[in-house]
């Protein structure tokens, strides 16, 4: 066995989990390991295959000029439908619940094991989208936010209820965080973190009445940006006022006396 | 050239990546490749090799019962003083600059491509220490606590100014944001979120008089957990109340009526 070859695998391996969803041109790996692109090509066919059998996701070449090949990082739908699984699992415990039907989840969303398979799964959907950028909303959109992006390899931004002396100028709007309530509250994000026109998948971890994936809604088309579509971690089944959105997960039935909660599959799957 | 080896090697090698800093037994290996122990163990030499010679970090094999092998993601020296000067060379430019002398640095925060090499650049002067958890501060040190949790794989935990209601019980102290102001402020910590006794390496994005690592290090004893270290990304040269912190990058002059800033090597590298 040629040691080259195994080299060669092990690092282009790494460097397509490290650089994913971006095209790199064959030259780079033959002048990199200063093999012939016939050897490149066959390596490239072992990783793809390894990758697709792994549910790893997948290598995708493009011909032409600009050609050259993509580490494309998704779970088939069978790993999906198991991965959100093992998410609601995780989720249906009583020791979650807390005063107002609120579901403790910052165990998993502080957890790199979870956030990594969280943003594959989130992921999985838009590998083949045209994202630019990732939006979500401080404190606890943020690990998954970055999650998603580390997979999707796009920027994120985080709007913010007050903004801070490090952003610069801000753009800030109104919003009804609570459909029920009539307290309108402010979120603003930095006017040169988001460029104009950009493509944004919105990500936050709950979702309630909506309000807040409207407000950044709002946000994006503020900066004349398109919202591709929004994700939440776990939903609240509730009066929702806000169109479109997805789900990975959904709260079912809370049961304050008996200290329970029941946890199904969200909307997610439907994608 | 068997095909059978070439796929555990991809396999194993994306295994690391994504597993780093714990220990799996070769058994794990050998029974989901159904292959020889000495066979994995070669194909273990050819990763550690490659991993060795691209910076990436190493594998280290420990004998015994309990015994197995761990991936340690690390830059050696060299690499590291390149990646911060990297670093330097991005944030060394006028355009960072915001009324108050504070910098702009929200683009490299939450961008893959930065997040991912930061958290690397921490983490390999860790990966040989016991670390049980990261704390940091919302909002701007979450991205960068999260990327050294990638690789340290281990849990954050994020201390807020004010605490939601999905966070259960809180501990709550008080602390002096500003050396030179009297103005006090409040962080919070969910209680469940923190293991008594655990070892804890802060993390924030910026330090300026040093009150808000004051005040993580005390909210730490709170929680009986000992404070291995502290690191920020930038740090202003003034008056630091705390003792022990590293940072990545100082700023060694701001000139407003210029508009110009200057970033230095922080005293991280002489960890």
């Amino acid at each position: 066995m040629k040691v080259r070859r195994s080299e060669r695998l092990v690092e282009m391996a790494i460097y397509f989990q490290q650089n994913p969803n971006i095209t790199t041109p064959l030259n780079y790996f033959s002048e990199k390991f200063q093999s012939a692109k016939s050897s490149i090509s066959e390596d490239l066919t072992i990783i793809k295959n390894s990758f697709e059998e792994n549910s790893m996701g997948s290598l995708v070449t493009y011909a032409g000029a600009r050609g050259g090949v993509q580490y494309k990082p998704y779970y088939e739908t069978q790993q999906l439908e198991k991965e959100i699984l093992a998410l609601q699992n995780e989720i249906n415990g009583s020791e979650r619940l807390l005063p107002g039907g609120y579901i403790y989840t910052s165990d998993l969303l502080s957890d790199p094991k979870w956030l990594k398979r969280i943003g594959k799964v989130i992921a999985s959907k838009y590998i083949t989208e045209e994202i630019d950028t990732i939006m979500t909303i401080a404190t606890k959109g943020v690990p998954i936010a970055q999650a998603v992006a580390y997979n999707l390899n796009v920027p994120f931004v985080i709007v913010r209820k007050s903004s801070k002396v490090t952003e610069g100028p801000t753009v800030s709007i109104n919003y009804l965080p609570r459909s029920s309530s009539e307290q309108v509250e402010k979120m603003e994000l930095s006017k040169r973190s988001l460029k104009e026109g950009s493509k944004i998948l919105i990500i936050d971890d709950f979702l309630r009445g909506g309000g807040t994936v409207t407000g950044l809604e709002r946000m994006a088309e503020e900066f004349n940006c398109e919202v591709v579509d929004s994700v939440v971690f776990l939903e609240h089944n509730s009066k929702v006022s806000v169109e479109h959105y997805h789900s990975l997960l959904r709260v079912k039935s809370v049961n304050e006396e008996e200290n329970t909660i029941e946890v199904e599959t969200g909307n997610f799957l439907s994608l």
